[in-house]
Formats: structure tokens, sequence, C-alpha cells
């Protein structure tokens, strides 16, 4: 079936993003694993676990604030990978930013933001009503908001990955990719629904978290429970009006759910056979080719590893356990 | 000081070897560290501990089996990377190899070379006497036995590593090699010393298996007492007539030495900090920069990663200790 118009701009949209944020992003390494697979089966790692600010989101954040004038004020509201994300792009754009943030928020997350030069202003309650403030700001103030996944230019700079992909293997059949809000495996399935449309694209939702996978079961942005877990750089609810759902529901082929136990085996799996150690939502996507390892033999695979922040104190027992 | 023909000419062949076995070797990259580290201050990690068969050996075993007519058949007699590295090039090249274990190897080390289709060789008594067997049979039965560092084939495999290092960063002060036979530090040294004159290369000893060390110091193959090491993919003596020697004690500016708490140390921050789990070998590299950082402030550095091949059971408790 042919893209649709939407999917063709954003993949082209995305090519113009790359010449923009090329020289700020690291071109991140594809891996070979050294997994045991099944005899002719190609598995590679693609990794954004090494991407600047140990996150993917470093590119869509470059590619939202390479696409504004200079003297636009910038606002966000997110402590984690977005923020920091944000605050390095506006480092190197020199842009004007402010990081809103919960009153509460650890200190060392609000020390970090503050590393880059970045803005904080702290807003009571929780991260909900902080990212509203942030909204708020920019209705009536005349900020940008940068949302860490429903927004075009930010999807464009996910989709970057895929432009590299395409240069670094041959004729990819299955990518898979974690699901959060969407932004990732938008961008990065446009690109290939344009340039690869033999690929097949995997989303791969963790059970404890599914929003977007529910909502494109409904048809609708749903709500649902959000409990812990492993891969909470995926976690969270989807704006009423996400541009993701409509952009996720055409780009994907086939969605996974992945439990806590499949992301923490992943999790193992990648630090002592592959030897790196990431984040519990980069882990999820090899959960989700591991969960049906059968039905992608013989064929040539990539994972998409997220990013690489994560709480050590989290991530350490599931290191230690005996083979 | 104008690098003597031997150093030059190894270079010079580097850059043919490198044209044999590029499209059977990963490229690696090369990435920012993420560590904490004084203003101005470039530190970059090159991942041989990403190169295929997980070791910079890949490169050696390559080399030196490209350059051979497709019917001599070749002998080796180690049970680790080296041995792999021959397993994987012979597999790739179809040379027939044989290794020489010693008849108490492990059984998961025998497995492996042989998942290869190598034919493996029990001899009685140690590693050593392995060896000299290996020998024995290209002196008598016309073999060719690949040493997996005295052998300037095998140095001109290792010397990719600078090649590509050179397209990767610019005007690098300073590389950071750890010291095994000499092999690798001689290669690399070699190419940078020949285009890159201005670079100094910094070897890296672990105080418990120090032969190299003490033989350029002594300017002489000596004997040194070898005590158990995390970096045990260092350890080890020289042959008497090491052409390492001389070309390490040419190409090398300065030398550090570490102990094992720093070794573990540097394993610990490479794994926590970016996110790699590599060999001993491999953070004793890490573990010379840290150990004078601040006489490398404000320069541009790179550590050599050289692998990743390691015992879990000897790594995990490293990584599960607390911060």
């Amino acid at each position: 079936m042919r893209p649709s118009e939407t999917v063709l701009a954003l993949a082209a949209q995305s090519v113009v993003a790359r010449s923009r944020i090329g020289a700020a992003i690291v071109e991140t390494p594809c891996l070979r694993s050294r997994m045991e697979r099944p005899k002719g089966t190609g598995l590679f790692l693609k990794c954004e676990n090494f991407q600047g600010t140990g996150s993917f989101k470093l590119r869509g954040a470059m590619a939202k604030l390479t696409s504004l004038a200079a003297d636009r004020r910038v606002v966000t509201a997110s402590s984690g990978n977005h923020g920091i994300a944000c605050s390095h792009a506006a480092q190197t754009t020199g842009h004007d930013l402010t990081v809103v943030l919960p009153e509460g928020v650890a200190k060392s997350k609000r020390a970090r933001i503050e590393s880059y030069g970045t803005r904080t202003l702290l807003h009571p309650g929780d991260a909900g009503l902080a990212e509203r403030h942030a909204r708020a700001l920019a209705e009536t103030e005349g900020y940008i908001y940068v949302s860490p996944y429903n927004d075009e230019t930010v999807m464009q700079g996910q989709g970057t990955i895929s432009l590299e992909l395409l240069e670094q293997v041959r004729e990819i059949d299955n990518v898979f990719v974690s699901m959060g809000g969407g932004g990732l495996i938008s961008g990065v399935g446009a690109v290939l629904k344009a340039f690869s449309p033999e690929t097949k694209v995997i989303g791969v939702s963790a059970e404890n978290s599914a929003a977007l996978a529910a909502s494109i079961e409904a048809g609708r942005v749903v709500e649902t429970e959000h409990l812990d877990t492993l891969a909470d750089g995926c976690a969270g609810g989807l704006d009423d009006d996400a541009l993701t759902l409509p952009l996720a529901t055409e780009v994907i082929d086939r969605v996974l759910h992945c439990s806590e136990r499949q992301i923490a085996e992943a999790l193992f799996q990648l630090a002592w056979t592959d030897n790196m150690i990431v984040e519990g939502a980069a882990a999820l996507a090899l959960a989700g080719y591991l969960s049906d390892e059968a039905a992608f033999a013989g064929q040539t695979n990539v994972v998409l590893l997220c990013g690489a922040n994560f709480d050590r104190q989290r991530i350490q027992p599931i290191l230690a356990r005996g083979a």
C-alpha cells in the first residue's frame, strides 16, 4: 500500500532535518549482535544508547530547535531524556530554554538540566501540572513548547535514525522499536515506509504501560493504567490530539507485548552477550524480538536501542543474577 | 625524530593490509566518553570490544591469513582471543587451520574454537608446550605458524586500528594502549608515528604481568613474575626474538603502570558511565589515562578498548559493588 502523503512528507522532511542536525549528533553504530540465533538470521543493534546525551531524543530536540528563529524562547517540561536532550540542543543552537519541573524533582535531575545552562522553573504539583504550565507559557508568553513526541519536527529528527540505518544494513526485513508516546516509531517508521517499503516495522509495547498500543487498537486515544515498568522511558499516556496515533497506526505492521520479566531478561542478555548496558526502554525492543524469535528466523532484523540513561540502583540487581 | 625504516614500512604495509581485510572486519566506532573530565579535554573510546570475535585480534589474524597462498596449512596454539580470531579468519579465507591446545583446556574453550570448523589437537602439558608443538609442526610439516604478536603481518593488521582512528578523530594528542606481547601497541604505534607524528603513544602495563615494560626498560627480553591479573588478555612473557621489543621501544612515548585495583575501577567506570562491559585488558588502557588524568587535561585523548571476551563470573562482582 502506498504510504499516505503525511508519511511521505515526514520522511522527506527527515532528510532535510538530517542536513541541519548531522554535525551535532552522533551517527550511531549499527552493530552485529553476538547473540546466538537461528542459522541465516541477521540481528543488528542500532545503538542510540551511544547517541549524545545517551538517548535518541537529541535528534528530535536538535531538529526542532534548528527549525526555530534564533530569538524564539523555548520551553519544555521534562526532567528525563527529553529535558536533557533539549538542554544540550539549546546549548548548541544558543536558544533561550526554560524547563518547567515539578517542585519535588530530584536534585540530581535538576542539576543535570542546569549543567547545560538551562533555566529551570519549579512548579507546584506533579509532572502533569508542570507540563500544563509549560504549555501555558507557550500560549500566554510566546514561548515555543517542545513536546517530547507530539510534534512533526521532533518526529522528523527521530526519522534520521532510519536514514542512517538504510546506509548501514542492506535489505532489512524487520525493525523493532519500543513504543512510548510514539514519536520514535512514527519518525523511524515513516522513513522506512517511504524509502524501504518492504521493511516491517514492529512496535514493542511494555505490558505495564501500553497507552499507545491500546489506543491503536481502539482507534482513538484511550487512557490505560500505568504500572511501574523497567521501560520507564516509554511510560505515560498520550495527548488527546496526539499526531502520533494516526502515524503509528499507519506505519506499524505488528505490535508485540512484553512483560517486566522479558524486559529484564533482554537487559541481562544485552549486558553479558553484547556487552552494553542500556535503559529498560531499549531492552524492551530486544525483548520484542526475542518474544517471537522463530517468526523472524532467516531474516535480517534490526533492534533499535533507544538509550542508556538509567538508575544504576535499578539495573545492578538485574545484571548480578546467576546464569 | 624521523621514524625508522622498519616503522615506516610497517605503517605502509598496514595500509595495504587494510585493503585486504576491510570487508571482513568491523570498522569499529570511536565514541566520545560520557565520563566527567577536565574542561577542554577530549576523551574518546576506540571500541575494538565491538570488533568481530570481540577482540582486535581478528585484524591481525585476517591480515596474516590473507597474505598466505590458499593451500598453505596454518597452525597456532591459543584457546583465547587469538585462537578464536584465527578460527574466524580461517573460516573466511578457507585456510586449513589447526589449533594446538593443552590437554587440560576447558571444554567450553575448545568447543568455541571448533565451532568455526577449526581442527583442534590436544597436547600433553601446559600452554607453553602446546605452543612449542605448534611451532614444531611448522618446522617439520610445513605449516605456517601464526604468532599472536611476534609477526610483522599480524602487527600490520593491528595497525589498521590507527588508520581508522585518524579518520575518526582530528588532532589526537594521546593514544592509550594496553601492553601484552606488544603486537597491538607496535602496530598501532607505528601507524601513528608514520602518519601523525605529533600523537603520543602511551603504553599501559599491568603491574601483575609487566614483561614488555620490564624488557623495554632493560633493553632486552627479560623474564618477570606473572601474577594473576584482571587484564589476563595481556598476561604472559615475550619470545626471545620478539620483533615487538625494538618496535615498541621506538614507538612508545611513555609507559604507565596500573594496579589491579585501578583496572577494576576503570572497568566499573566503563560499565556504569559509558555503559560498556569490556575485558580487563581493555579497562587497563582507561586505567592508564585515569592514573594521571591531570597530565592529559586540555588534550585530545583516545583510549583503545581492545576487547570484550571475559569470564562473566569474574566481572560480575566488580560491577555489583556500591557507588
